[in-house]
């Protein structure tokens, strides 16, 4: 795609992340590393039960990629505490890499809060970003993906943070979906101005007079209608919201199963509904997705679910090496460095 | 249900609120009338249109029960200011009668904003409700409902604020939906204590000092999981959350389409999905719940969707009649009452 003379990308995969870890993570990350074969992949975490887990998978690979780290970050660790506590975790340990320019992308499974926090003071912000953002894709009527950003790596938002957000979301969206000069609104409750909190004004007040395509109020049900290429809001919504999306799926299986539960015709009924229905819904997967990147960091971080499968795995791994490929990371640094200038 | 001495129920239907008013209004409203019988109804707004819908859809409606009111609210008039602009809407006239006495609730489809300002201003706050607030039933995974509340009554909460929509909810949910002693949940992006805004944890301490059945943090993911009966949170993201979950239908919808169009096997696939989703997903159909009750001011207020159809007159209707026979109005006073006092 690129193919400038850039330095093979390298990829730190947190073993031990997730909720399955090191076994997802060891699956998905030698899968996509075996799929493209164009990157180098560290597998960071516990030597020996990394190894284990690759013996155990009978899958090849070079010891020497794995890089061990001592103790394990879970989801119960408070997420400021753990740079404190567990300076040697594997995600700490992977963000030491990306900071010191071993490795160019850090991809976790594990305790979100933690791992934005590692990122934050581990890899360090990109001059200008005064709170990095998560950027979630949710699936929109049209076929195509509305952004959501801060989906929750921080709350108490402040107006330039959340023109921050829109605008590190701008970059990403452009360059890794081709959504050119995406239309970005902010979230409210009404279409009026008048409407919402003090935030949301003077938030809109900065995107209005920016030159981001600004298109003023969205409501909560114009997500889904794809209103908007971006919504922009605090962290604390966005991640009720991200959380609300994801429930939506184990929410109609459930339904379907108490419906089918109610006789045999229902059930057949029902059978016949799965397929399509997973078919139709392909898109609103997460696992398709992977994991979600936190944008204004001085590297690539992606973050996935506690859950990710290691299709999940694979697929932020080769996520983070797009970004890497697309130049996410310094043509953030040179929009930020404009708006520093003007 | 309740057989006692009571008055029997009077219910005026504001007749121009929604978007196809004031047809929709009118053939709800009787069939409501109709079906049930034991309550008066009052039809309100220009009286020669409510009479040329009435004859136009061949009914019977005794003209008497017709309350003429000159002025419409649309849905763009700024809500506060239409108790000064439009003193004569078909909202305020309808208030007008239940402050008097003349009726025991008022039902709209028109302006939600407006609604909860002449419902407020109009019939009046009970002594000791600081807020209203608006609560929705939000269908879950055991095939029951979690309440969330405020859905948009108000933004920009005070923890008292929160711990009142707890309070006012609990007393519909006990007597209309018979869950007894509803497990409340406050919407918040983790389950510890320390996260998310301030708000929140000065909410939650009232809550879990109070004799609520406080269950602590929940996140976005447990609305439809069940995990609480009732999620209380400030009005601007229950609002976003209300409207993101009424999107859910229309964008299946929008996916099954979008799917259905690749080709003739998905369409046949999708052909036969539609029927055994719609039984399925009957509950989530909001048209079955017909509107929300504005909870603590001194009457029934019920406020339904602009594009409420005809059943979903129907339903606010009868929905009002049950809160009157459960005196929920009453209720609500006499727990307040109680507060007051410790």
């Amino acid at each position: 795609m690129t193919g400038n003379s850039k330095t093979k990308c390298v990829v730190a995969v947190d073993a031990m992340g997730g909720n399955f870890a090191p076994r997802n993570e060891v699956l998905g990350a030698i899968e996509a590393y075996n799929e493209s074969g164009d990157f180098d992949l560290l597998l960071v975490g516990r030597k020996e039960k990394i190894i284990d887990e690759i013996k155990s998978n009978n899958l090849k690979f070079d010891e020497k990629y794995i890089i061990h780290a001592e103790q394990v970050i879970d989801m119960h660790d408070h997420p400021t505490e753990t740079m404190k506590t567990k300076p040697n975790s594997s995600m700490a340990v992977g963000a030491k890499l990306v900071r010191s320019g071993e490795a160019h992308a850090l991809v976790s499974a594990g305790n979100t809060g933690a791992m934005v926090v590692n990122s934050i003071f581990g890899i360090g912000r990109i001059k200008g970003v005064s709170r990095p953002t998560l950027t979630a894709p949710l699936p929109n009527e049209k076929g195509e993906f509305t952004f959501v950003a801060d989906v929750g790596a921080f709350v108490d938002s402040k107006p330039q943070h959340i023109f921050e957000f829109a605008l590190l979301s701008k970059i990403l969206i452009e360059n890794i979906y081709s959504i050119n000069n995406p239309r970005v609104g902010i979230l409210n409750v009404g279409e009026e101005e008048s409407k919402g909190y003090k935030l949301t004004a003077d938030a809109s007040k900065l995107l209005r007079e920016s030159e981001l395509n600004f298109i003023g109020n969205v409501e909560g049900n114009d997500i889904f209608k794809g209103t908007a290429d971006l919504v922009v809001c605090d962290g604390f919504i966005g991640n009720i919201i991200l959380k609300f999306a994801e429930s939506i799926i184990p929410f109609l299986k459930a339904t379907f199963k108490n419906y089918a539960e109610l006789g045999l015709t229902n059930k057949l009924k029902i059978g016949m509904v799965r397929g399509p229905l997973k078919e139709a819904l392909k898109k609103a997967n997460p696992e398709n997705t992977g994991g979600l990147p936190l944008l204004g960091v001085n590297g690539i971080s992606i973050i996935g679910h506690g859950s990710s499968s290691p299709l999940a795995i694979k697929n932020m791994v080769l996520r983070a090496k797009e970004m890497y490929d697309k130049n996410i990371v310094n043509k953030i640094k040179g929009t930020l460095a404009e708006y520093a200038e003007k």
